[in-house]
């Protein structure tokens, strides 16, 4: 790429390392940056920098966040018996979007995946059993519909039953608003165990 | 999004004005960033930077180069009697790929469109005109092939034609390997207007 500047190149090479970027978004996103004012160009470097250097786990549910405490561990007004599990800090927030649930979270960061060698050992779930010697009444499963989600929502269930802390797991089916006829087979059937009373 | 810290707020913020970056990528790509090695954050924050404080326009074809003049105007290989005009240095680096083009080019920053308020004073040519009273044998115009390309084609003909410097433009066509049943009928008018004997 010597027919672009040594920075251009480099920025490019940088850009492309993300995921979903291909060499020519990466081109696109570069040619964009250097166009852009030198201010906004300080300011995406800056939160690029100060994003990693700022963010920790929340000392309580493991989610990322500014301070010792995420706000809502913090808050009083928030359930703090009822603790949803969950694979990352993106899930929490689709919950928090919601405005509806008004429990406390608990951050797995992962999912357990013998196939990419990650173990219990290696996502937040010693931490998670710590809390549990507290007060909970109900630990609500919430880890993706997929294999990973779904191994390490049994294992964790397994875990928790001996210590008679009720647990659930959020409800497989088919999406509100879903056309059946584009759902796959797996769902649907998911879907048709999970029938409730009318 | 005060579920999230501030810190993540502001990156996804940020990188949600990049073109093609919705606020969903946004937060996909914050992500990625957060769990990048520090080093790699860094080096990003970095590319992004120095791009941007050290990438300059060559003095003589306008491209966006590291030096005064980019190593293309630079070379005494190329022949710089044989000047392309093109809108952006991605176009330039497009024609380099090819590695067949051994002529110069002229950047010119952008396009003539009236409708976006982008006149001939607004895209460095000007600059071109000044380069032609040096010794030029041929300028090829290669702007896109879209309304505001085929406008600067036409105004720059215009322009040159009287200094007696040859001056051609770039085939429209079918694209090598396209099929013609996917070409639009503009392009399929253009390629049979262009037709070349066998």
């Amino acid at each position: 790429m010597d027919y672009y500047s040594s920075h251009i190149s480099k920025l490019i090479e940088e850009l492309s390392r993300l995921p979903g970027v291909g060499p020519k978004s990466a081109g696109r996103l570069a040619f964009h940056i250097l166009n852009m004012p030198a201010e906004q160009v300080d300011s995406l470097a800056n939160a690029i920098r100060s994003a990693k250097e700022n963010v920790k786990y929340c000392k309580e549910c493991f989610t990322l966040t500014d301070d010792e405490l995420c706000p809502i561990c913090k808050s009083p007004k928030r359930d703090h018996h009822t603790i949803m599990v969950v694979e990352n800090t993106r899930d929490l927030a689709a919950y928090e979007k919601t405005g509806q649930y008004n429990g406390v979270y608990h951050v797995l960061h992962g999912a357990i995946s013998p196939m990419q060698g990650i173990g219990p050992n290696d996502i937040k779930l010693k931490e998670l059993m710590m809390r549990l010697r507290g007060d909970v009444s109900e630990v609500i499963i919430s880890t993706n519909s997929t294999l990973e989600g779904e191994t390490t929502a049994t294992y964790i269930s397994k875990l928790i039953k001996p210590t008679g802390i009720k647990v659930t797991k959020i409800a497989s089916g088919v999406p509100v608003g879903g056309d059946l006829e584009y759902v796959d087979s797996v769902t649907l059937l998911k879907a048709l165990e999970g029938r409730v009373d009318m």
